[in-house]
């Protein structure tokens, strides 16, 4: 009943919770519990699976076990997702080889606060570092994404100028990397915006692929990631149970939440295949582990029969 | 910078927290409260504000004042903004024409289900009853919309064919009724759906007006709002601080937020003449007056700079 909307071919579903969502969260999530979350994303056939970041144990105590995480579900142990990891620079890059990483995500910030606030550099230093390792991971034979990160807006610097974004992903491209995502890390993105950046983005290459990253924090990330899918991107990172949020920027609420965009994508006949009982039976997991109420929509209701 | 949306010429911002948002409150506002908000409301310079609904006291105490809170704000005391007011049928019509009601919105529901619990009549007489008060409001010299209820789904029945849908427009459409509104009572609808049949009604009559009314059940509230205004739709239904909700449907979530959907107008250049400050000191207060977190999510954030 349903035609596809424009640009909607081979949707590629990326979560992220257990990385994206939890860092935001101070309450340590033990390992048992993260392998159990993993194990049943995997069960739920979503294509891509951050399974946390290897970043300083001190700095962000949530991602200490992010290596044992990966040991026990290295691809020789299991079937399904790609297992993605995030890295800031070399030194997680070698964590995450060591560990048994598929795909690698490196980002750096528009914001030259931002930047500074998360990484200790200014956006150009940090783009620098990023392409680096990125390449020593294409080297080494393993999936890349370079993101933007702020690529909507700061919530320290506000606005950000499209140019700053267009200057990094052309760097990216030039070095060869192909496969970049735009975040939202303060959800400041609005549809029309949206579309301008990234109709402007993947004209510079028709060979690129493109992610989007929206959080929920001015109640818009559907929104967007609509506007997003009819400018022709194809990979969404969303995050069970509408968890996120990132410690370093002011105001940033949750991401979209994994099971409502499924619901939503299996209702317009676009993506069938995953279970969205799974994802829902780990939202409500979340709930109950946390003692809260999340952002998530679909788990408070019945789906849509 | 920002180009308008296709459709996005003339929008009408009709605010239904008073009557759609109240309804599904068991704590009844007191008339003093309701009269605040509506004071703070007309002052933020929304188009059309629904008071409140002409049913029966008993049925619904939320909205006994209804009357009284119509003769304190006639036209002949306050400037701006229409008030408009929802009745079921003739006896709803005469209390409101007492009153000083200067929009009347009638509706019938698609779905039969909702229809007789909602009436007591299927949806075939209620379009009959619906059209003949219609009608005599207009001969009143009165401003009409009329509404089709549950066009997108129902939490009784499920989908609704949109042949159904289309019938019930024509039949307005043929008795003169040219302002419609499609209400997605229990929050089914999804964004193609949205397109598929704002199109199909658009097109019927090229001299008709066009509203929305979306239920957030399932996350899907604003990015239904964006497919309605990129198919057409000029006039768009939402309530302050998020409240909302039928009581004789289930599980409809409450609407989007009227202070988010503003907040996101101005951030896309298409209405910078509402008072965004002044919606958001209404949903700080009613989060306050209830107790609670309410569902908007600007009124809990700064709004972007």
């Amino acid at each position: 009943m349903t035609a596809p909307a424009a640009g909607s071919k081979n949707l590629i579903l990326h979560e992220v919770g257990l990385r994206d969502g939890l860092q935001m969260e101070s309450r340590v999530v033990p390992l048992e519990k993260k392998a159990a979350w993993l194990s049943a994303l995997l069960e739920s056939g979503m294509d891509i699976i951050q399974a946390g970041s290897f970043v300083h144990p001190v700095k962000v105590p949530q991602m200490a076990d992010t290596d044992e995480l990966f040991r026990r579900f290295t691809k020789e142990k299991r079937s399904g997702a790609i297992l993605s990891g995030l890295v800031l620079n070399e030194k997680g890059l070698e964590r995450g080889l060591a560990c048994g990483v598929e795909m690698f995500c490196l980002g750096a910030s528009a914001s030259e606060t931002h930047s500074r606030k998360n990484t200790g550099m200014g956006t150009d230093e940090a783009v620098l570092r990023i392409i680096s390792a990125a390449k020593a991971a294409l080297a080494a034979g393993k999936k890349v994404q370079v993101s933007v990160q702020s690529a909507f807006g700061c919530g320290f610097e506000g606005p950000i100028p499209e140019e700053r974004v267009l200057k990094m992903v052309r760097a990216y491209l030039e070095a060869g990397l192909k496969n970049v995502s735009l975040a939202d890390t303060a959800g400041h993105a609005h549809p029309a915006q949206v579309t301008r950046l990234f109709g402007a983005v993947l004209a510079l290459d028709p060979g690129m692929e493109c992610a989007c990253h929206f959080h929920n924090t001015y109640g818009l990330g559907m929104a967007n990631i609509f506007a997003a899918l009819r400018a022709g991107v194809n990979s969404f990172e969303t995050s069970f149970a509408g968890l996120g949020g990132c410690p370093f920027t002011k105001l940033a609420a949750g991401n979209v939440a994994t099971e409502d965009f499924v619901h939503v994508l299996q209702r317009e006949g676009l993506r069938k295949d995953i279970s969205l009982d799974k994802l829902l039976e780990v939202a409500r997991d979340a709930a109950k582990y946390f003692g809260r109420e999340m952002q998530g929509f679909v788990y408070k209701a019945m789906p849509v029969p």
